[in-house]
């Protein structure tokens, strides 16, 4: 695979510089996304107290923790005493975020809008295949007390805008609402709601049958599991058909009408706002149990098996001090997931593997201060130029710029005769001046393009 | 402070949402001024194997050791069998730069220029009050067998460029050469060059005759000591006085004569190049070892008690496989310390505390719509733009926007009556089509400015 670099230790992927422009590409498309959408950037350290990540038990295993090679070497040779304070890499963004919110309260304005763009780190075992260093790429808003629900419909939707800006597949965001799923346990007497959805989570991977046997172990009945299922095959953009397929299902409650409200009112929202981007899909349950209104998942089209690239939710309580609660909702993107698929299909190719545009030619190693000048002006005007390292014949100098997919080759004139630029896609050369000449608005940058 | 977060682990800095504004305006402008001059920018995973971070015995002090959590516990209960591949955190980016270089070099163009702008981690005692996690920004060039020398010129002139596009004070890239030094020394007689190195790094700390005494405890004569402090002393930007207070000096060789070369060199084409920019300073000695030719400090007038915030110089061998050797040349800013320092003077100061330059006002929860679509709109044209939480009272809405620095809050209007616009700091209210209406160029995007 040219753009992806030779990994030494399994689970820390490394691009090329080609795919690192691919990675960058992606980066800065979705941090201007988050932007213009008036998320502020934010970035925590990446350790965080072993209390604070393992608050949540279920994770505990997947954390590395740290400690100063000194302290090991004494604690080999018997000859550490005092234990420090021990600390761990982050796991995900939303530990680390909660308690920066928390630290920070009385600083930040709420409702605080944030996005993190960060590598995370689970100590996987390395023969699971799986990536034990990744970046994600999260947002959230985070209310003081309260959050309005119409938040629950904006930041899916700024996801599927970041998404749908890049070369890949068509990605739809799934959606569902615990209250619905919650409301639906109740209405049917089912008392183990965390079962409930642990068996549907599994849906796509061991089936209805396999969900249904999973189910009967955690003591609901065949009855309840029926409707269960026959729930979480409920997919539709159109709330109308939400409406009738859930009142089909002979359930009631006043969670269950409130769940149904807002699944419904994020989808006609959604229909307005960006047709098409946005779908329920009853069978969506996310493992943590701390959301308690919309949860988020999202496929790309003709990549079902990446599994899902954006997830998040509604959480009414992220983080909490002494006297408040901090609700919020929030996705999370799989960034490194992500552009490995791109790079391994491949679905998408850089126009060239450096920055550069134009490569400035050497006549001679006693000209090359001719060389920097020319440089110097097309930089000073935004126009990234790289100079020919040696004065070698120009054939290999274009060879140079060749390699790298450097467009234009610049040919520094003599006193006699004035400076050409080449085109060396074309060949086409031209009388230049560094002081006016500009490449076109698509050559300027390199560009990363969708293949097909 | 009002922009440092605070921090509950001490040697971890995080920022508040206004000093990241900071930090990424630097980060933005360095990576644009690199890629201008056509570096490629690669990342590398955040950890490496103990061999490769210890092949340098002076640092294994400062190295993190990492251990799953799992593998903690059972080793704690004795119940731990086989142990993995140990890794740690990287201390620097020239290490894993290094490796990347020898595990690629099939893929790579070679002089391969490259940037990166990455978090490192030390284990410092926390009570020394240093940074344990924090930002450098490397730029490097390596040849397979061969560079020239005009690079150890480029580089730290790219440097000098990023620096000064910075509002900070000036910065001032101090140079010396390794061969000058060790040139002195062979013509004194002085055997331990090492020693010689060490001493003179610690002139500014300990003074001259502090010096003079660390040099006799290295069995380094008084006459000797008292020529390697005169030529320490030497300090220029103009080649010609280089060059006689070296001859002043009294001594001479051949390692001496092409240092010294090498060093009026450099200063006549930076001079050239970026007048101003670069000052010989024979002081300058760098504790690394691997430096061979130029090396690099800087300093920021005013704040000389920061040190050097970016660093580096010449290496011959930088890395090597079985049959290739990479020589490079490199300089590292150390990013945390400099944005750390512009904010707790503060030398800066952001224009607003989110990216918005518009809020949306809300006239009626009943009537959001209308907003999301003009926040849409201007988004659309790359207007960043946030949009009430609530419909509250007007002036409530303007304190929103007022408390985040947000300029403009736009007033959506109604069947009868059109949009208008004000910009809160002058109270000018005009008439506006989120089609069409566009901020001045100065309030787009926030901006950092420097103080006085």
């Amino acid at each position: 695979m040219a753009s992806m670099a030779r990994t030494s230790l399994s689970g820390f992927p490394e691009w090329l510089p080609e795919g690192r422009i691919i990675e960058q590409f992606l980066l800065d498309h979705i941090r201007e996304v988050f932007e213009l959408h008036g998320f502020s950037g934010i970035e925590t350290r990446a350790v965080e107290t072993l209390e604070q990540l393992e608050a949540k038990g279920e994770t505990s295993k997947e954390v590395y923790v740290l400690d100063r090679l000194q302290a090991v070497k004494e604690a080999e040779a018997g000859r550490r005493s005092s234990k420090e304070r021990r600390m761990g890499l982050h796991f995900d963004l939303t530990v680390p975020f909660a308690r920066y919110v928390v630290e920070n309260a009385n600083e930040l304005d709420f409702p605080f809008k944030r996005y993190q763009i960060q590598k995370v780190w689970r100590g996987e075992r390395p023969q699971e295949g799986r990536f034990r260093e990744f970046t994600q790429a999260d947002i959230d808003v985070v209310g003081e007390g309260s959050l309005p629900f119409h938040f629950e419909v904006d930041l899916p939707l700024v996801m599927a805008q970041a998404l749908a800006g890049l070369p890949i597949p068509k990605v739809t965001v799934l959606v569902n609402n615990r209250k619905v799923v919650q409301g639906v346990c109740e209405s049917l007497g089912v008392d183990d709601v965390e079962a409930a959805l642990r068996g549907l989570d599994k849906i796509d991977k061991i089936g209805p049958e396999g969900v249904a046997r999973e189910l009967a172990e955690s003591g609901i009945s065949g009855e309840q599991a029926e409707t269960l299922l026959a729930m979480a095959q409920i997919r539709s953009a159109d709330p109308a058909v939400i409406r009738n397929q859930i009142d089909a299902l002979g359930v009631s409650g006043k969670l269950l009408d409130e769940g149904v409200s807002e699944l419904c009112a994020l989808l006609e929202s959604a229909a307005r706002r960006m047709p098409g981007a946005i779908l329920a899909d009853l069978k969506i349950a996310r493992g943590l149990d701390y959301y308690t209104g919309s949860v988020y998942e999202s496929v790309v089209e003709g990549h079902e098996d990446l599994g899902s690239i954006c997830s998040g939710g509604r959480y009414d309580s992220l983080a909490k001090d002494g006297k408040r609660t901090y609700p919020g909702v929030g996705l999370s993107i799989g960034v490194s997931r992500l552009v490995s698929r791109m790079i391994s299909t491949p679905m998408v190719k850089a126009t060239r593997k450096v920055p550069s545009v134009v490569l400035v030619a050497v006549n001679d190693e006693a000209d090359r201060a001719r060389s920097e000048d020319i440089a110097a002006a097309l930089r000073s005007r935004g126009i990234a130029a790289d100079i020919a390292p040696t004065a070698a014949k120009f054939g290999k100098q274009i060879k140079f710029a060749d390699k790298r997919g450097i467009p234009f080759v610049w040919f520094p004139g003599t006193d006699a005769q004035g400076d050409t630029v080449k085109d060396i896609r074309s060949g086409l050369q031209v009388d230049a001046d560094s002081s006016t000449w500009m490449p076109s608005q698509e050559d300027l940058r390199p560009r990363v393009l969708a293949l097909d």
